[in-house]
């Protein structure tokens, strides 16, 4: 095990703490549990997110199981490292440092693209026919998701987030939860960008004689078998913030597949997840109650991936991991504490 | 009418707009309306908010609605502007400019405590007994309220919240919901800063009491009767900061009930109204519902006032009031727009 897990021992002493702030017990809701919850982690105030996102290709498009012409992942990806789309602009408006990284796209970037390049091929083989990776690129991949979050926190960031580009991707996270949870494929399986119910039955259909195909239940070779370059990647560097004890920012569905395998692996790493938001796309809830999660701070209905449901919430994440430190006591702002002096005096239990 | 109601022909024309961004319809849920709401009030993105947070005591805690002792009143307001307590910490964390104003609380300020005086008494009367105040301190409370909101867009503020500190006011904000949408008290009391089932029940008893002895359900007369001068300011605020077309962040409980003074003077306010978070109090959904308005951005069980709800959706507000003028369109991002192919081809309706 290389992640440790958080010390809830410490949780009587935070709540203790919160409760001299000058404000009635209670009155900030999940603000209050979210701030106990990255305390626990960390316990200085948040302050430099990064987002790292992890762009590749998915062979299993060749079974039409999307409406999107792979050419926007790359295309999209250029235009994220260029400050463009719903994450390249919400990271801008919130300062947070974006990372977009070639995991495996189908394209040859070129150099002022902007985009770090880490690519393991051209797209991942289709997974209906045969393993998505091979066990090497499976594991190199894990590994360039770990050096980039070891290279951020030098970097001095104190909470990472992970985003992702890849057509066809909701396919392979699918696949990867339907195998680590045991729950069947049309439970966890949505429409990503806009299939009919017709095109959503032959997705399922697919992904369940994929899932046939490649009977192995072990993390590994389910992510190998199933997975993709930046799911690997991601799931590798949850494992790796889980390791340096970096809170990490739960995206949406695909991210949330790629923490069910770092989970698989190294079981402690659910005490640094923080949902984010909760996905429009069917299942996520489901995989969050499969990982003893709590509730996502949003629910906006969104379901855009690149990280966006990470980047929205972070200024409430930042807010609430100021509170314990940073946040007035009735001592210090020379407020009475009324419910003291009523417990005091037999007012209240 | 001061308050002119927003051009919502322009409505198509602005999803038309979203429909270009690159990314697939409708995956940014929420934030899509909430963009379009914002531009329909004023069209560019915003930057700056104001938190105008009016503070005042209440005569109806002689009759024992509250545990809270009315000390707390000024204590905070210092305690606020100064940074502390949770508003002070949220608008520092967000950059959100504060200002802290005496509108009838039981103090001398002192000129370091750094808080406003526009001070209309030293708290209200007991509105079991009396009109809380007479209508003209009540005009005039309303009439600083929208002096101060003119006073912010004058310095360049292009978006305004305001908060609330009195002890008592949950009292004065429930019978003022009363009257105004004629619903039960009891459906929308709640136990403010932690009353027993038996104190609640008192509670009731004493505003069901009050609404009886001033049956007039004229606005005006309704906030005079039963209002407080901090929520008058509030009132008066909206008002003014509608129709100078700036977005309001409307906060919790109180703030919603000062709305609902200022939608039954100018009904078009309701049009400048972004709700921010639903209170754990008790009936605060039945205010946005009796007032039209679209659901809370966020719902944290948070209950502590002081314009913190609306200090944690502002970034998200800020956000959203950027898509439509700074994000990325397929065109201007490279991104083949796949939805407008498919459609061109016949392939989507």
């Amino acid at each position: 095990m290389t992640v440790q897990p958080i010390d809830t021992s410490k949780t009587a002493m935070l709540e203790e703490a919160l409760l001299a702030k000058a404000m009635p017990p209670g009155s900030l809701g999940e603000l209050a549990r979210l701030a106990i919850r990255i305390a626990l982690i960390t316990p200085k105030p948040l302050s430099r997110l990064a987002l790292l996102l992890f762009a590749g290709d998915h062979g299993i498009v060749a079974e039409g199981t999307t409406h999107s012409p792979q050419e926007i992942t790359w295309q999209q990806s250029v235009n994220f490292a260029k400050g463009g789309g719903a994450c390249g602009l919400f990271a801008r408006v919130h300062e947070v440092d974006l990372t977009v990284i070639d995991m495996g796209v189908d394209h040859s970037f070129s150099p002022s693209d902007g985009i770090e390049d880490c690519s393991l091929g051209r797209g991942t083989r289709n997974f209906l026919l045969q393993d998505a990776m091979d066990m090497k690129q499976c594991q190199t991949a894990m590994e360039l998701g770990k050096e980039h979050v070891r290279t951020k926190r030098l970097a001095g960031f104190d909470c990472i987030a992970f985003g992702e580009m890849g057509v066809g991707n909701t396919s392979s996270a699918s696949a990867i939860a339907a195998a680590v949870t045991g729950l069947p494929v049309r439970r966890i399986t949505g429409k990503g960008s806009g299939l009919s119910d017709e095109e959503l039955e032959y997705k399922c259909s697919v992904l369940e004689r994929s899932l046939e195909k490649h009977p192995s239940r072990d993390p590994l070779q389910v992510l190998a078998s199933l997975g993709g370059f930046e799911i690997a990647g991601i799931a590798g560097g949850i494992i790796e913030a889980a390791s340096l004890s970096m809170p990490v920012l739960l995206d949406g569905f695909i991210v949330t597949a790629a923490a069910l395998i770092s989970c698989a692996l190294e079981p402690n790493c659910k005490d640094y997840l923080i949902p984010c938001h909760l996905s429009a796309l069917e299942g996520h809830d489901l995989l969050l109650h499969y990982l003893e999660l709590p509730a996502p701070l949003l629910s906006l209905g969104m379901q855009l991936g690149e990280g966006t449901g990470s980047l929205t919430a972070w200024p409430i994440i930042r807010q609430a991991s100021s509170i314990l430190s940073e946040m007035t006591s009735f001592d210090t702002g020379g407020v009475t504490d009324s419910t003291s002096l009523l417990k005091e005096k037999g007012l209240l239990p």
